[in-house]
């Protein structure tokens, strides 16, 4: 039996009334992952808890070397069952980490399995877990509609498809999916891939060529429901003149090398001018920045991007951050936006300047967005709370997202909902702040479900 | 009812027993405030809740644009009620920010209200206050001697009129005024008004006539009893030479544009030019830095400094503040100090090396001020004593100051005892210290307000 | 009575379990450390508890100056009982100070003492002691043997003499003393004695001589034993060039002056070059940084080095960690190593990073070492786990060192294993974890003795 209970992170009885009479049954909006919309369309089954759970996560990748699991049997040419076991193996000495926590959630909750997670139940879960895919015929959308969840925002590419997201929410009654428009791909001008890009927006020859383009493709994002978009970058640079990013631009189409310094002076004026197109759209702009990305050149050569080679840089941004929005703001361009940082040393940097950008016309026009990536963890959910509460405002806040490539990684909402509800109720319970259960509540559930579906301007 | 009772912040038996039997009683010196010694003199009453609350208090400001509340309704045109509802209405579900509970507490203890805030409430809250305020006709010192209060150091720019301060401390016996010397204005040479100022000490034509203007002025502020000094900048700059400054002041003086980098320069140089300076006077010299000011350019032109717009700076100070304070412990004129930093990412820094400067002339020479300004919660206090604990040494702590601009602000001390009572309740209880209670209760008392007293040289 | 009881730091009844259970017994490595290896051969009796605790501990004499003690009675003429009495004095206040906790676990392990360290208990306890030392006739290895200590790395110069070891191991069977080969002194190219240090490995006209010295005496460290390396920098420099560290190693052989950016550019390709020296021989590489070191000018000219007055440097080293690790990966001479940081900002960067760098060659070939010098408290130690099991594998964690100057310090080894007990006790306790406790007792184990062992390839 696992150690996970009913209770599961719900302390006193406070933390549970919020969270079983309030927040467990609210839907979900995942306003940020990297679901496949094709995928979602399709709908296939599964043909194994390996190809659920291990053919593509990175995170779990990372967790199996870490522990000294040999590549063989993690992206190598071992068997989808010997790579189960070994990852069964890791986990079950990787005690307080979130994928341990996350594994066993979903366990529980799309295979109703109990079984604990470690090395001598390995082929059991393997079989229990094959079984009751095989019987249940689980699809793509099963897990989705199992979860509630009422709204997927897919991250993207300007040059996509979109006539996939027509298709699906023409299919689909219990969800709708909407494309995030994301740029990374011609923000990174020092790319290998950069004019191959270019060349999937039609013929570019300078960046007014690029920027026109793009708002061409946003406008075909907003027809199909899009109302948020996505930008990375390491750290946030300075905005640099048009001039300097249009010279550079034609730098690069005639094939010059452009060095780290000349790429981000490139970035900071693209970011720059793209937070000022969304806003002439009122696009809700996610902007996630403090990756530190393809660390291993080795392992980037061999198996490429995004497959657990990342890290946290280092948090240098909050200067150019505040130049940046006020530069907008300024020019009364400043678009909703959703700050995503990966460094908790800038949680309070961030917060406190955000809310000098804060006005009106918002609850909650700049936010912070839920702690991520490497800190979507117990630990980072409880800092990113505390600090929040410190400087900010709890009430505002738009809540959890997964960033998920995987269509099991639902539970993290509940994994999210029973520490916030733990977090007020022992607050509560300690009389730091209102007994009025009730008016928290409705609080827990606005932060897990409607204020975001208000924020981007949804129907509830 | 409110949440606050009795046991506030006491989470134990332990806890309680010091903040009843040794801390709530002590009186309080508020060694740093922004009060104004004019309305001391004057001591007028108050008109409504909402001037007491929210005509000048940024901090409030904030949390109700965060909230989005409109600016009309912040520092617009509405009417002094509609604004106080407003502000109800966003703190209502502000749980655990600081404002939540300094409100609440301030309720209690000023005018024995019990009513929680919130929207339904507001209008409860403004008619029950307005009424005891007219009651009890409560003017500025109604709460300086509620609150046994009996220091306090107002901020004073060094051209301040002086006479204001005798005669306050001719007219009240309870507690006394004094000045603290502060120089930001000296220090700001790239401000529009820097000239303006330097007319006000006189005739000054050379860095020489400054520093000798100011060390004039010194002298007169200690003759109405100052023993402190403050001065803010953003970061610690690298020093540099009386002759780079004195160049730059005089290129300032002749209207030249001052960079950046320049004005980094000047101040580094005056920085420590005034270390020494009041070191030759044994000034305790409080050293504010970290704050990133006027984020909103916007607003900053339509509502000025000091109005809710400022951050925290990115923390890169540590090497530079090493080498000013070796500079002037080299030439044995290293004064005094309180180290107040807005990062906590520097807190561990800052102690390291602050205990690098001590000697056995004072029980802590070098201090590290309590959480300040966006630390002053109850997750700063905490993180703050848990580092000096783990660093350093808690005896020799001088504890609380409001940094305020109200009247109604000292309650903050009685929420800073609570919470250090409450932190070493729960290190007895846990048996990680002495079992000893009543030699703790020294200490508590000492950090309340013995050793702040002791470290200004003033009587208890 | 101390406030130290049989259950210190451990809340719970699965924490006592743990601990008494599994951890409590276990053997000692103590895989970093300043001990003297002449001191274990001659294995003198002290004195009298000053020798033993404060006639070198600068940790202790910091407490001492930061309490307002005067040098006279910490390092100067005062004599040994009054020096031992002004430290219980400062001690006595010190409430949740590591030493604080050291200092009785210390008395109650080795002098079966109870007495509360304070000022009032000064004298008793200087007797007792005292006595019992008398009595006993303790020396350095009785307190090595006490403590089941198997295996001691002292840290030492690649010219010493290892003849010692030789010797110590012939005379001792309970335990086995190795050199560590610490390079920091031909790192340190600004240093005054550097030409002195250079002479002592014989005629080095040139980097590559010096290069070929240090191995040839690396060879020799391993004939006796030796398994670990240590090097230590304030900061992680961008690697350069051989010909550049070449042409500075000229330039300081001929007596010119080395710029503080020069010898940056020297060290950054020596850590380089070591390293890959490092892993040819499969040595583990221990990287000590983060320590601004000697900042107060005027003590280090009356006391010299390790005298108390080195700090926390601010946390810029990441990227070029990153560039330095990849370097050594591509080249496939990246050594196993354990990364030890001084500055808490940087727990998440690095943790993220260094798991981008294992293999499956090891359970952890990248160690995050444990919390260390100004971090070694229970704070930092609990801010390490969690840091560590939210982002990592805890199950592969090589545990605890002393990294200490004194044979008394191996109860930090139990006060580690009593915070590691209560970490996981609370998290069972919680549920939030496996509740089969004999196989975290087994991890409990790993971390106190067997990973460590295992990690350096030592028989149990």
């Amino acid at each position: 039996m696992s150690y996970i209970n009913k209770n599961f992170l719900l302390n006193n009885k406070v933390s549970q009334e919020l969270y079983f009479k309030y927040a467990q049954n609210m839907p979900i909006i995942d306003y940020h992952c990297h679901l496949s919309e094709k995928e979602i369309l399709e709908d296939k089954a599964y043909k194994n808890i390996y190809e659920i759970w291990l053919s593509g996560d990175h995170y779990k990748w990372r967790l199996m070397r870490n522990y000294g699991i040999d590549e063989e049997l993690i992206t190598g040419k071992a068997s989808p069952k010997d790579k189960f076991i070994a990852y069964c193996e890791a986990l079950g000495k990787a005690y307080l980490n979130p994928l341990s926590h996350w594994s066993q959630l979903e366990l529980k909750e799309y295979f109703n399995c109990d079984i604990e997670i470690n090395k001598d139940n390995a082929l059991k879960i393997w079989n229990y877990c094959n079984s009751y895919l095989a019987k249940h015929k689980l699809t793509r959308t099963s897990f989705i509609k199992k979860s509630k969840v009422k709204y997927i925002f897919t991250t993207n590419e300007a040059f996509d498809d979109l006539s996939i997201f027509t298709k699906i929410n023409k299919k689909y009654k219990d969800f709708k999916v909407y494309p995030a428009f994301r740029t990374d791909k011609f923000l990174n001008i020092e790319a290998k891939a950069f004019k191959d890009y270019l060349a999937k927006l039609g013929k570019i020859n300078s960046l007014d060529d690029l920027l026109n383009a793009l708002e061409k493709r946003l406008k075909e994002f907003i027809k199909v429901g899009c109302v948020a978009s996505d930008m990375g970058v390491e750290n946030v640079y300075p905005v640099t003149s048009k001039e300097t990013a249009a010279k550079l631009f034609k730098k690069r189409l005639s094939n010059k090398t452009i060095s780290v310094e000349e790429s981000k002076q490139y970035k900071g004026y693209m970011v720059y001018a793209l937070l000022k197109m969304y806003s002439k759209y009122n696009i809700r702009s996610e902007l996630h920045y403090g990756a530190m990305r393809n660390n291993s050149t080795k392992m980037f050569n061999k198996l490429g991007l995004d497959t657990g080679y990342d890290s946290i840089a280092e948090n240098t941004s909050i200067y150019n951050l505040s130049r940046l929005m006020d530069k907008l703001d300024v020019e009364n361009k400043l678009p909703p936006m959703i700050l995503f940082n990966l460094n908790p040393n800038a949680n309070l940097e961030i917060m406190a300047l955000m809310n000098c950008f804060q006005d009106g016309k918002y609850h909650g026009k700049i936010q912070y967005g839920p702690a991520w990536w490497f800190l979507d963890n117990k630990e980072g959910m409880e800092k990113h709370l505390k600090d929040m509460t410190s400087l900010g405002h709890i009430g505002i806040f738009i809540g959890m997202l997964t960033d998920s490539r995987s269509f099991l990684s639902y539970p993290r909402h509940h994994y999210f909902r029973r520490i916030l509800c733990n977090f007020l109720g022992n607050a509560i319970i300690n009389g730091e702040m209102t007994q009025n259960i009730s008016s928290v509540g409705k609080v827990v559930q606005d932060i897990s479900y409607n204020n975001a579906v208000k924020y981007f301007g949804l129907n509830k």
